[in-house]
C-alpha cells in the first residue's frame, strides 16, 4: 500500500516540476532528534512514530527515522521505502539526501527549520513551497481506509448506546462524558476529539464543552463523539431528551433539524459543490425563519485527521468526489436556551452515499 | 499575574529592540478562524481556547480571538490585554494591529504564514525572528505554578498507589495503563503524556511504550506517568517487581539505579550546569560498568509542558536555577532483558532541592 501511494505522490510531484518532496512535520524544534510524524506521513507509509521524515520523488524513497524507532520503521514503513536512521536530528541528515527541486511542506515548516534547511542543503538545491500535495491525495479513502473509519463509527455508536443506558438527567454533562470515554477505552479506542455533551443553553454556545452543570429535565443535549480506530476517526453528533419530551419550540426546532439533515443526505454525491451541498440544509433552516441560528457549514471531510478536505460549506471551493468521507450536520442554536445538531458520517459514492452511522434520528427521550 | 507576565515580557522583547512580539502558534492553516493557542500563549494570557493571539511590546497589549471564544477570552484572560474579537482569521486582523519592529516566534510560525503576514502588514513594519523568549521567562515557575505542579504529583502518587493495589503480575501492560488512566480521569486529572508500563524486555526499549503482553513474575515494570492539573504537568517513574523478587542482576542493577538517583538528587542546587548536574549519576552507573546502558539525559524541565527547558545532560548548555522544575531520571537498559528506571520531579532552590515525588524508592514486590 505504501509503495503505491508513495507512486502516486511521485507522479504529483513531477506534475508540479520537484525532483522530489519532503513528508513530515517540520514544525517542532525538537531539541534531540527532531521534527514529528503528521497525518501527512502516517498516510504515505504507515508509521505511527513521533519522529520521521520522507523523501519521495521519482527516484527516491527514503524513511529518516532515529534510534528509537528503528525496529517500529522497519515493522511499519516495510520495503517500500529504503531505511535511513539518523544519528542525531533528522534534519541533519536530511539536508544531505536532498537533491535538485525539493518541495517542503510550507503549512507544516518552520520559518526556523526552513533556515536550518537552507543553511544545511549543498549547491544547486531548490527548497520549493509544496504544501497540500498530499493532502489532495489523502481525501479519496480507499476500502481500507472506509473499513476503518466505519469501524470507528460502530464503536462510537456502541458507546452511545452504553452511555445513554446508564442515563442523563441528574448527572453533569462532564460525568456523561468520562464515563463514554472510559467505555470507548474500554473497547479499545480513542476518543477522536474531546467527547462534547452540552445541555440546555450549552448545547447553544458557538464552541460548547461538557462542563460541571447538572444535565436537567425536559432539556436537549446535544452529544458529539467520534473514536479513532486503526488510525482513522469518526465523527457523529445526536441530540437527546433529558427525562421527558421537551417543550413544544425545541420539539419543533429538533424536528426541523431532522429533516434539514435528511435533505441534505439526499443532496449528497459526487461532482455536487461544497457550497451547493450546504445549502440544501441552509435554506429549508433559513425558511423556518433560523437563518441566524445555525452559524457553521454543513460539514468537513474526516480521516486520519478530524477535520480534513472536503469543506461543505458557502466559502468552499471543494467538489465532493467518490471516496470523500464526511460529515452531514445541520444544527440549529438559540443563544440562552438550547441548541440542536445531528451528524451523520458518509462516504460519497458516484449517485449518493453511504451511510456510516446506524444510530436512529428521531427524537429519543433518555431518563 | 498575566499583567505581571506581559510587563516582564514586554521588558525583554524591549531589551531586543522590539516594539512589540506576537505570541501564539501561528503553524496551523487553520481554514476557517485560524493559529492555536500554545503553551506560551496559555503562560501569557492564562487562554485555554484554541484559537487566540497575544501582541505584546511598551505601548500593546493585544489579545485577539474568535467569536467562539469571547466569553472565555473576558473570564479567562482579563483586563490585562485589550480583548479583539476577529470576524473570520486571526491573521487577517493581526497583520493590522502590527507597528514598528515586529518579533515573531519563528519556530512556531509555518512558511506559509510568514508568508501573509509579509503580505498583510502595512508600510515601515518589520517582521523579525524572535523565537524562545518566552520560554526563557517559563522556566522559573512562581508560587502558584509550583502548587499547579505539585497537585499534579500528587494526584499520580494516588494513582500509583490505586493502581499497584489491582496487581501487576498476570495483567497485560495496556490493562495497567488503562486502568491508570481511567482512574486518573476519575480524580479530575488527565495523563500528561501516554503512560507507559513496560515489563521485562519491553522495559529496556529506548522508546519503550505499553504492550499487549503479560507481565510475568519476576519481571521488572517501568511505569512512567504524569497528571495534568490547573495546565501543569507532572512526570513520574518508578520500576517495580512483579509478584516476587527479580534474580540477582536485576536486583544489583536495580540498587544501583536507586543510588544514582539519589546521589543526582544531591548535586542539584541552583547554578549547577545541566552536563555536572548529568554526571553525578553517570559516573556512578558508568564506574558499575553500564556506561552504555543509560542512554538519555538525566532529565528535563516540566510545566505547562511535560519537556521544556532547561535539560539536564552532558550536552546542555543551561544552569540550574532557583524555580526550575525538573525530573532527575537516571536509568540503566539490558537490551532484550530488563529496564529499569526511577523519576523524582523537583523545584530547584538556591541550597538544593524540594521533591515533588512521594513515592518510595526502595525496590516494591507487587503482585
Amino acid at each position: 500500500m505504501s509503495a503505491e501511494r508513495a507512486e502516486r505522490l511521485a507522479s504529483v510531484a513531477a506534475d508540479e516540476g520537484l525532483d522530489a518532496l519532503i513528508v513530515g512535520d517540520l514544525v517542532t524544534p525538537g531539541d534531540s532528534i527532531g521534527p514529528g510524524a503528521t497525518a501527512n506521513l502516517r498516510w504515505l507509509t504507515a508509521f505511527t512514530g513521533t519522529s520521521g521524515l520522507a523523501v519521495v520523488g521519482a527516484q527516491q524513497r527514503l524513511f529518516l527515522t532515529d534510534f528509537r524507532y528503528v525496529e517500529r520503521a522497519e515493522r511499519e514503513v516495510g520495503d517500500a521505502f529504503e531505511l535511513r536512521v539518523v544519528e542525531q536530528r533528522l534534519l541533519t541528515d536530511l539536508v544531505k539526501v536532498l537533491k535538485g527541486k525539493i518541495g517542503f511542506d510550507d503549512a507544516h515548516t518552520s520559518v526556523q527549520n526552513l533556515r536550518k534547511l537552507e543553511d544545511g542543503v549543498g549547491e544547486g538545491v531548490d527548497l520549493l513551497p509544496a504544501a497540500g500535495l498530499v493532502e489532495r491525495l489523502r481525501r479519496q479513502k480507499d476500502a481500507d481506509e472506509q473499513r476503518a473509519i466505519a469501524a470507528a463509527a460502530t464503536l462510537a455508536d456502541e458507546v452511545y448506546d452504553w452511555t445513554l443506558e446508564q442515563g442523563l438527567e441528574g448527572n453533569t454533562e462532564r460525568e456523561v462524558t468520562r464515563r463514554a470515554e472510559a467505555r470507548m477505552r474500554e473497547l479499545g479506542a480513542e476518543p477522536s476529539f474531546p467527547t462534547i455533551v452540552a445541555g440546555g443553553p450549552n448545547g447553544a454556545l458557538p464552541h460548547a464543552e461538557s462542563s460541571d452543570r447538572s444535565i436537567e429535565r425536559g432539556e436537549l443535549v446535544v452529544f458529539d463523539m467520534g473514536a479513532i480506530v486503526d488510525g482513522y476517526c469518526s465523527d457523529c453528533t445526536r441530540t437527546f431528551a433529558a427525562g421527558r419530551e421537551p417543550d413544544g419550540e425545541a420539539a419543533e426546532a429538533y424536528e426541523l433539524v431532522r429533516q434539514a439533515q435528511a435533505k441534505a443526505l439526499e443532496g449528497i454525491r459526487a461532482g455536487v459543490s461544497g457550497p451547493d451541498a450546504d445549502s440544501v440544509a441552509r435554506d429549508l433552516i433559513g425558511a423556518a425563519g433560523h437563518a441566524d441560528h445555525f452559524g457553521h457549514g454543513l460539514g468537513h471531510g474526516v480521516g486520519i485527521e478530524v477535520h480534513e478536505a472536503p469543506r461543505l460549506g458557502q466559502r468552499s471551493e471543494d467538489i465532493l468526489a467518490e471516496g470523500d468521507v464526511v460529515t452531514v450536520e445541520p444544527g440549529v442554536y438559540l443563544p440562552g436556551r438550547f441548541g440542536i445538531r445531528i451528524e451523520d458520517l458518509v462516504v460519497v459514492t458516484a449517485d449518493g452515499y453511504r451511510n456510516l452511522s446506524s444510530l436512529p434520528k428521531e427524537l429519543r427521550v433518555v431518563s
